[in-house]
């Protein structure tokens, strides 16, 4: 089967923007919080069915890890509480679209993270989810949205959240949301900068030796990772800091990287092993290239046209997500879905 | 001839180092500023003899575009006399180092800016050091140090630069210098989201039209472009904003990329018209890959054996140097040394 390990539930209905406006309003009025309100099934089906369902059926795919809306995660705003009920909605309804279409797609959580960092709720939250059957969540190493005011991933701030992590064999995606710094494009810079900056302050920590099965997955090919990976073993020597590779016992990369050169330097550069399937689809870009006809996000035909043998194809498209994400593994195999 | 468009003066002499360091005990004492005093040629010629000038001649290099140290221009300090008198330090050392090596160096000025964002003498020193014959300068599109607190390049704040360089024909590399930010490493993370974010700021922007002979060098490869160029099309697509090739009339990348696979995709998804020759050695990495032999930063390598014709090669490794710096063109032509 074939596994895209990354996308988010854009186009999901406007009540659940609606809710959020309401929630905002609420609290720049300093009224009560609403409450989410319930989305009709239909409702849902008709968003999903026209949008990733479409998507993933028409190329092929068989399953996504489908996660609230990046970009409208808003760890920027800094009332604990409406992060608390923004994120349990937006979990909410990606269980319910789990429910319907059990078979395609499998939950990953949104955290209720705040710019100060502060991390109760957020090990709440994602024992919630995952005491109902989510696999996985999104970890944003900059709340501030764009501002970078919390310290390294590294940092014993992060830890009870790892604890929780580890306890429960989940893992997490590095990925930010909204930019609120001017100098910052959401899609185009702050995204694939937090990859980069994520990535750099692994390679220059040691959480890994405290925390030997934590797992993260880097989204966006790594943001600059790979394309420079001679300049992070270069440095690393020069610094005497761990060998990038050591961080692939516990690092691995999606490939949402939308140009076929682009996978073709992923696959040869990071062994097979840790680079895990995904399209980000329906997200930053839409529609294709002009010049080859390939939508821009069907990252499945630049991997099919990558040179990755047959078995490494078989680990990128499904075998690494199952190792990567054995809460995913065991819920297919008990659907009868064995690994291919 | 081979042309190196991308050299700091890193293991300047320590006298310079200490200048600095009266500078800001000054600062911080309230006393009056310190000179920086004359360091004797022998000792500017040892620091360039066992460094720059003995890699260029072990390569097989001609020239390198040299200015001074990328980490220690130190935007982020707030102090306006400090920052002018620092550059015009780090500025006239430059100079002494290409009087010195008039066949092996060109000069390229550090800007004295500061985190506010005033060009009045940013604008001032640009004028004194092209008076002097330099040929191009750094902009830092972030002088906080990573809090990133200006707004985009595209933004009028800018515009007073811009309109000096036009006049004076002279390009611009966008390079940051030294992170106040512990989110971000300087050279493993601030570097390349600088570069990443820059041409981010560009591509949303409409600089050109109001520009349309400002050139640009981005370092390091691009940050991330190259390898997301697909991301770039289109997320432009979807924007309405320009085609990212649009961009490639006045900026540029230059090679600063340390392993085959990096230079092998820049060479194969920008056009040669667009890419540079540099090393930037010594820099931020030092040594060799122990699986090739090669240094990390021996460039040359990687692009000689990338799959570039020899026309294209001769593009990147001379003439679009001399054409992106006229000012090096017409110095190099009245010394007799014609483009080959």
């Amino acid at each position: 089967m074939i596994i895209d390990c990354h996308g988010h539930y854009t186009g999901a209905p406007a009540e659940h923007g609606r809710f959020r406006e309401a929630q905002l309003s609420a609290l720049a009025d300093h009224r009560p919080a609403p409450d989410p309100g319930v989305i009709p099934d239909d409702v849902i089906r008709e968003s999903i069915e026209k949008n990733q369902l479409r998507v993933l059926r028409e190329r092929g795919a068989d399953l996504m890890l489908f996660s609230p809306q990046a970009s409208s995660m808003a760890h920027h705003v800094p009332d604990a509480d409406m992060a608390r009920s923004w994120a349990a909605a937006s979990n909410d309804l990606v269980a319910r679209v789990v429910s319907l279409y059990p078979e395609s797609f499998a939950p990953v959580c949104q955290l209720p993270q705040t710019p100060e960092g502060s991390l109760d709720q957020v090990v709440a939250e994602l024992r919630r989810c995952v005491g109902m059957g989510f696999v996985g969540c999104n970890l944003n190493p900059d709340p501030s949205g764009g501002h970078w005011t919390l310290p390294p991933l590294t940092d014993p701030l992060w830890f009870p959240l790892y604890e929780a992590l580890v306890e429960l064999d989940v893992p997490a995606m590095v990925h930010v949301s909204s930019s609120c710094n001017p100098a910052f494009h959401a899609l185009g810079a702050h995204y694939l900068n937090a990859d980069t900056a994520a990535f750099m302050q692994l390679l220059e920590g040691d959480l890994f030796s405290r925390f030997p099965t934590l797992r993260f997955v880097i989204p966006h090919g790594g943001g600059a990772v790979p394309y420079h990976w001679g300049r992070y073993r270069g440095l690393s020597d020069r610094m005497a800091w761990q060998e990038p590779s050591r961080l692939l016992e516990n690092v691995f990369f999606d490939t949402c990287v939308y140009h076929q050169p682009g996978i073709d330097l992923l696959t040869s550069v990071i062994p097979a092993e840790n680079l895990l399937f995904a399209s980000e689809m329906l997200g930053a870009v839409r529609g294709g290239d002009p010049e080859t006809g390939v939508e821009w996000d069907d990252t499945l035909q630049y991997v099919e046209r990558s040179s990755l043998t047959d078995a490494q194809r078989r680990l990128v498209l499904e075998g690494n997500a199952r190792r990567v994400y054995p809460r995913l593994d065991a819920q297919l195999t008990a659907a009868g879905r064995l690994a291919s």
